[in-house]
């Protein structure tokens, strides 16, 4: 049984259990925030529980911790587990007030802290991955990490029994982001992305990957896309913490480009695993 | 302590936990149902009820219970509780699996089943009350009673920062409803109220006036009302399960037609009293 951090302690993952009355659990009033762990390595944990202070800021939650202690508590998380890769999980709600009701508790209320680390099998080769195109239904703060993932959860599963491994949202016509990750395309052999907005969560991965193409003189534009783009590039790819960046060569049963893996994207794995390397030995 | 239902038991509220895994905490990956009850007689349950089913089924969750024990279920719990008035409170989430992933988990994962029973205080006079607008960021799904609730968190704690009772949610520059309540109109002496979409949440409340009003031969209009609409009418009521028809007479600081409560409410408001009388000899 994994040992977890809650509230304070650790303990075994079965003991970690909330009120019903946790405003997590009746409102989906909280946070959360995912950090790859390789061998031990903590990938980027800086700009993650950045990350995480923003999104509490941005509902109005104060920090439980300051981002020294959160480093700390996750370094000493994942030293109780093994050497191996893992993702560290963290979730902050506003905490379990004695009744039900929409207003913030009262400021004394704690907030629910929760972070856990699980195994971690970081993608050693890909050879192609299908994705669907779904209606965006998400509210208009999808830039806050927030645990009220309804939507995703739906777009992810109509995923799953298409065979494909993502949904690309679309959103007037837009594409946006994955259900859980966010979108590169190829279009005239220029890589492209939506610039950050309200509408996409600013993915670390798409910014750590942004950082090393900017060091290695590959151009980028962050730039909107249409639907319409999307289906006509040249390749897709998607970019998460634990997927890395993953070449969609299907799209709604349709090759992408050739329906082979993209010489762009070849070009970024490379440089991406090589940066993973460097920051991490791993 | 109050007994709940959890998960097939009856037991103290405290000890009513959740796994930190439950996917109601980690996804909002539920929905729930609030049912007054009036001197021991639950008010309208079917219709409340049904709307749970619809709810269940619009998120792809079978629904754990058929109609019959449902009400069976919450009868039982209000018996435990006292002879007075009360609130019941429903909420069923996708399980917690052993894993936090988006996809369902696998069917035999039994889902979470939580009901709760507090008193509650029915409105015996209202004197008008504060309401304020308030951008509607939510998703396209409010048609869903889903627990994915932090937009109406902070909208209703806007209003209550403000002073006001309630935030009446604009969209597109349309009024839409209430952060947890639907939203009437009286303008050229003619009640009005949105249609039924998938922005605004079918009100039980609301059906219940449309109903008594009906039967009382006062004229309405379910039609798209706009900001400006919502601005100069003579009156604006919200109607909610436990509010039932609340008289909004200052909006965003300013009185509401002559600031007074209006005719049409006083009407609707005897008209809704002499129903729950009727219905429940309350």
């Amino acid at each position: 049984m994994s040992t977890v951090y809650f509230n304070g302690e650790f303990m075994p993952l079965e003991s970690a259990r909330v009120s019903v009355l946790d405003r997590g659990f009746v409102f989906g009033d909280g946070v959360y925030e995912v950090i790859p762990v390789y061998a031990g390595c903590l990938f980027h944990a800086e700009e993650h529980l950045q990350r995480l202070a923003n999104s509490l800021a941005l509902i109005r939650l104060p920090n439980p911790m300051t981002l020294e202690k959160w480093e700390a508590l996750c370094k000493d998380l994942v030293v109780r587990h093994s050497k191996g890769n893992q993702v560290i999980y963290i979730q902050v709600t506003r905490g379990a007030p004695e009744k039900r009701e929409h207003v913030f508790p009262s400021a004394d209320t704690e907030p629910t802290v929760f972070v856990m680390t699980s195994p971690l099998n970081p993608p050693v080769a890909y050879t192609g991955e299908a994705a669907i195109t779904h209606p965006d239904i998400r509210w208009q703060h999808c830039d806050i990490k927030s645990i009220n993932l309804l939507a995703n959860v739906l777009a992810r599963q109509a995923a799953a029994e298409a065979g494909a491994a993502e949904a690309l949202l679309i959103r007037e016509g837009q594409l946006m982001e994955g259900s859980s990750s966010n979108v590169f395309i190829v279009e005239n052999d220029m890589i492209k992305t939506p610039p950050k907005s309200n509408l996409i969560l600013p993915g670390i991965t798409r910014d750590v990957l942004l950082e090393v193409l900017t060091a290695a003189n590959v151009p980028f534009e962050e730039t909107a896309l249409t639907e319409t783009q999307l289906r006509n590039a040249q390749e897709v790819w998607i970019a998460s913490s634990t997927r890395e960046l993953m070449p969609i060569t299907k799209l709604d049963g349709i090759a992408v480009g050739d329906g082979q893996l993209g010489k762009h994207w070849l070009n970024a794995w490379s440089l991406y695993q090589a940066h993973k390397q460097a920051v991490c030995q791993a």
